[in-house]
Formats: C-alpha cells, structure tokens, sequence
C-alpha cells in the first residue's frame, strides 16, 4: 500500500494555487483535480474504462444513495464500492449531508444526528455523525466526508452559526468513529457567506485534525465576490500541508479562480447534467446542440477539442441524436463536456508548475471574447 | 471499390446452410450474418466504434426514419450516412415499408404509392417506389430495399395475394428507378405465411432480377412451422447464387434455425430493445436482470462469456444500475446481448464450415436444458 496523505510538490509565486500530490489506497491523484460525479456508483452513461481514458484518477460516489439503494452492506459483501463498480481508481465519498437536507422530503436535525425519510419510497432513516463514517468506511472510500448541516441560501448568521456549531461537533464524533487506517478523512467547513463564521468553523476544524479540509455550501447563489470572500477566510486557517476540497464547483471559470485561490479538488454535476441537457463545453463558451444553426454542421463540437467526440462526429450528427432523444447523444456529450473539464485541469495544473496561472486565465478569458456564439 | 455483390464460399451437405460473402462498397460482410437495428442512424447507445469491437460488418438503418428525422438530403448534403454517423463498415437501409404500416397513424396505400401521416408530428407524406430509392440512393446504404406493402397477422389469402402483386410491380418500378451503380438493391418476398403464394412471390421477383432477395412478413404472429414451411416454398425459387435475407429475425433459436434453412441474413431489435428491459442473452438461456436472485450475485451475467460486460461487471451491479435506472445499464446490458448475437452468429458460421450445424443446434439447446434459470 502507498503511504497515504498529501504532498504539495510546486506553488506559484503570484496566486495561492499549488500542485500537489494525494496518495490514497487506490492511488495518487495529481492535483487540482476535478472529479465526475458518479452518485449511484455510476458516472451517468460512462463506464469506469470510459473514465480512466478520460485520465482521471478520482471520481465521487454518493453516501447517501448507496446506503439507500442497493445498500452499503450489500457493497461491503460484494468487496466494496471499486469492486463493485468496476473503478481501480481512487473514490471520494460525500457524505450524504447535502443530500438529506436537499433531497429527502422529510428532515430533521438534531445533535444527536438527522432524521428523514427516502426520496426513493419515504422510509424513515435516521443518521449520525458516526452511522456515516461506518456507512463510507463499508463503501470502502478512499476519502470520507463528514457528515455537516447544511443550510439553504440565504443563511441569517445566527442559523448559519448554529449549523457550524453542530457541524464541528459532528466532525469532532467523526474523527473519533474512524476506524479504517486506509481511509483519508476530510472535515467540511461550513458559515455560509460569513467570514468570520467560516474562519472560526475552518480553525475549530483544524484543532480536531483532518486528512483535509472541504468547503460546503458555496456557490449556492451568493455573488461570486462574496463567495471568495468567505472561502478566503476560511483558507486563511488551514494549513498549506492539507489537500482543500471546494464541494459542489463547478464552472469552468470557478475552476479557474478556485484553483487561483488555493483549491485542490472539485466536484460538480455540471459536465454531466450539462451534456444531458445538450449544453457542450468548448474553448470558445457554450454549444447548445439543440440550436438550429447545427443542423448542417459538419464540423466537430470545437475544432480545437481532441476528444474521440470532436475526432469522429459533427455537430449536425449530435443535434440529431438530441433532437431523436436518443442515448448516444448524451453519452458523447457526456464524454465530450468531462474531456474538457479534464483538460482544463491539466493546463491548469502545467500553468502553475509553470507559474503562468494569471496568463492562463488570460488566453481562457480571450478565447471566449474572440468567438461568442 | 471492391467488387460488389455476393459469393457462397462453402455449403453444408446436411443443410441448406452456407457460408458466403456479402462484398459491398464498404467492405466485405461475412454471412451468415446478423445486422443490429440502429434506426435513427444509432444503434440504441452504441457508437460506431463499439460495433466495430463487437465484431459487426453491417448495420440496418431506416430510411422512413431518416427521410422524416433528420431527412435524407440532410444525410445527402453531409456526404451520407456512413459519414453522417461515423461508421465506415456496410450499412442496409429498410425502405420504410414496414414502418409505414406500422408507424404512421394514419396510412392509405395506391398503386401509385402510400399516403401517411407522420408518427413525429403528423404531417402528410406520399411515398412512391421511386421515392424510396431516391431517398436511400441520397443516405448512401450499400443495399437498399425495394418498398413493400406490409399486412397484418393474420391476412386472408386474397389479401396477402393482392398485397404481393402490388409488392411486385413496386419492385419492378423500384429496379427501373435506381441510378446507384455502388449500391445493391434486395427485393422483397412477401404472401404471408401461404406457401402457393410465398412462392409465386419469390419467382416473379427473380424474374425482375435483384442482387439479393428478403423475406418479409415473417415471424409476425404464425407458429414457426407455418413460418418454415413459407420460408422453404419462396427459398424453393431463389437462386443459390444471391444473398437471402430474413427481415426482422429473431431471437437466437431463430437464427439458428434460419441458417438451417439457408438464410444468409439477419437483422432484430431484440438484442438492443430487450437490453433496455434488463433481458440478458446468455448461453444457458435468459437473465432478467431485476430479479432479486441477483441482488448480492458476484457473478458476470454469463461465466462462459468473454465480453467487455462479463469481464468487468457483477450480474449485482447490473440489477443496482437497472434499478436505479441508470442509463449505464443499458450501455451494459446492450453491449452484452449484442457481443451475444455477434459471438452466435461467428458459431455459427464456423459449424456450418465444418459440417456441424446439427451438433452446434444439439449443443445449444443442451447448454439450456442443463442450466434452465
């Protein structure tokens, strides 16, 4: 087994961002990396082949829809989630946390843990800070979550600081459940847009100690502004050793600037909702394959991409297979939108080995000016 | 271009079966063969390159399809429809007889042709003979086929024989009409399941002249020996030299036994459309995927079988994507049933160069008399 923890190999003198290193059980995730989102134990329409062609080394699961369906046990029994799933790769799981408080049609906290009931047929299930640990250390995670409160935009700052209040104390009953030495823990910062609050939560992490530090709860809706704001302040009071995991972000820009302000990892459904919805990813800003104007395209979705999309079909051919509702289409869009996050966190990881971050957000931003659709 | 049409390469002493080649403008197809269904110019969640893996030389396509989504001059003006969907192998169109008949909402058939509304947004179409090859001529199939009119099961005797005299003047108008030197046009047998009139089909079609002949109408409802007894009386006819084609067949005791009767080509949606529904093809019989039998089965869904599916993936995380109705199980389960079909199909063609198609139909069936789920 590799020693397993975080390495910052490179920094780049003109922004926080950094390279580095995760070592997990299953493997070393160069980072910052974007991870697909794969909630069922399945990157919808992909294949774990399908991933490892796409280069990337980390993918998320969901806690909280493997232990309702098919069940964690079930996995446990069947040699885990990589097993199960068919992924050799390294597996981040998120706690269920967001999940309950967004998905379950019935939720209530207390300090002890959340009750709710299933989005899948209304059973009540009730859930602690340590059922979650021993829920993700089943699953066989390389990386587990904590279970954290989280709050709908806009927060109050009382509501916001009762939530973190709680969420460090779950945090602190998480850290002590743990019982896999294989398994990197990270804790989740929560406050909302609050500086002060998301400060105080980041430092109180800290003194428990974590593998790493999550940010939840951004990019809900605050102004960018504000949400750089909050997570600065939170980054301010974790150490420079330990792997920063900004929740849920997210757009190709947000990666950008993520990455610039000191952010490891990523997640977002976005590359794959996206290409369900026929929303491409280019170098030159959105195709939305459904337009009119692709109807006689014969050129790939960005002449620029080297996607085995881009390489075999046109825009025409993918407009089709949307407007035919049929499954390839979401399947190639879906391999076309990750192979551009994917690249994008390449260049961004060479940019700063190469300390020419400022200059790659430059080119980003002016390729997008020179071709609007 | 390679030389185009077909070749019997060997013959079984104890059959009618052979094993030929299908030489087209795209390269040769090897036969007995089995064309999956990729109506709208995609096989149901399948790329080109999957089927090039899978080992298929030739898909079926459909030109009513196409000619009202995303239509023919569209493929035409994007340099046809092998490059339209990426896929440089040999490609059969169907004329769109059968889904005229049993699409469109609305339907009235002439001498001169057929009237239908659309099924996608009811407008009114008028199909001639002519027009069909028009339009498969423009979409670039490698063999085309003559436009048929399409009873249902079960016909009166003078109506299946009013419908096959219509069907052969359309079939010499339709040989008048082609002007594709590179591409084969198959006729099409019709009278149902009446012998008399099953042959006097076949004649009068070889009497018109094709370089291959299709047996349409079949397996619609009749008990497969009626089915067999017509299929004999038009192969009575035909001449040993051309391709014979059953439309629509079947299910893998059908292909067995159409090979047995010297059938030389095959196409079905069962493969693909039962893969939706978590109906996997294995050598000792079917797999419904949902079964609770499954849920914490380690096992691939057929041990004997070599595909990318049963290498990789438990028949339990199958039935967890099935029921999660992830879209990957479909990838999945179609993927499997079609390496099935490709993996009969390559049996096939090698028993009946050795002179053991008995034996390989004795085996089958004892592989799912010993092993019934």
């Amino acid at each position: 087994m590799l020693a397993q923890g975080f390495r910052v190999l490179q920094r780049e003198g003109h922004s926080r961002a950094r390279v580095g290193e995760l070592s997990t059980a299953h493997g070393v995730v160069q980072t910052p990396a974007f991870m697909p989102v794969g909630s069922q134990a399945t990157v919808k329409g992909l294949s774990s082949d399908d991933l490892t062609g796409l280069g990337f080394e980390m993918v998320l699961c969901n806690a909280y829809h493997l232990y309702l369906r098919p069940g964690h046990q079930l996995i446990a029994e069947l040699g885990g989630l990589h097993r199960f799933m068919g992924w050799s790769r390294s597996i981040l799981t998120d706690s269920g946390g967001y999940q309950v408080f967004s998905l379950a049609p019935l939720c209530k906290v207390s300090d002890d843990g959340v009750t709710f009931q299933s989005h899948l047929d209304g059973s009540l299930h009730h859930l602690t800070p340590e059922r979650v640990i021993e829920i993700q250390e089943s699953l066989g995670a390389d990386v587990a979550m904590t279970l954290d409160e989280c709050l709908r935009y806009p927060a109050a700052e009382d509501a916001a600081e009762a939530a973190l209040l709680r969420t460090t104390q779950w945090a602190r009953r998480s850290r002590d459940a743990r019982r896999r030495p294989d398994q990197l823990l990270f804790g989740i910062v929560q406050g909302a847009h609050y500086p002060g609050l998301r400060a105080r939560a980041a430092a109180a992490l800290v003194e428990i100690g974590f593998d790493g530090y999550a940010l939840g709860g951004l990019s809900v809706g605050e102004d960018k502004e504000v949400m750089y704001v909050a997570l600065d302040a939170a980054v301010a009071e974790l150490p420079e050793s330990a792997p920063r995991y900004l929740m849920g972000v997210g757009t190709p820009e947000d990666l950008i600037e993520g990455v610039a302000h000191g952010m490891d990892l990523f997640d977002c459904v976005m590359p794959t909702r996206h290409g369900r919805t026929g929303w491409l990813f280019t170098s030159f800003g959105r195709v939305l394959i459904k337009n009119a104007q692709y109807a006689r395209d014969e050129s790939p979705v960005d002449p620029t991409c080297s996607c085995p999309v881009c390489r075999s079909y046109s825009r025409a051919y993918l407009r089709h297979l949307f407007l035919a509702k049929e499954m390839l289409g979401v399947r190639l869009n879906t391999l076309h939108n990750l192979h551009f996050f994917a690249t994008l966190m390449t260049g961004l990881r060479d940019a700063v080995r190469q300390g020419r971050l400022a200059e790659f957000r430059d080119q980003f931003y002016a390729n997008r000016e020179a071709c609007q659709t």
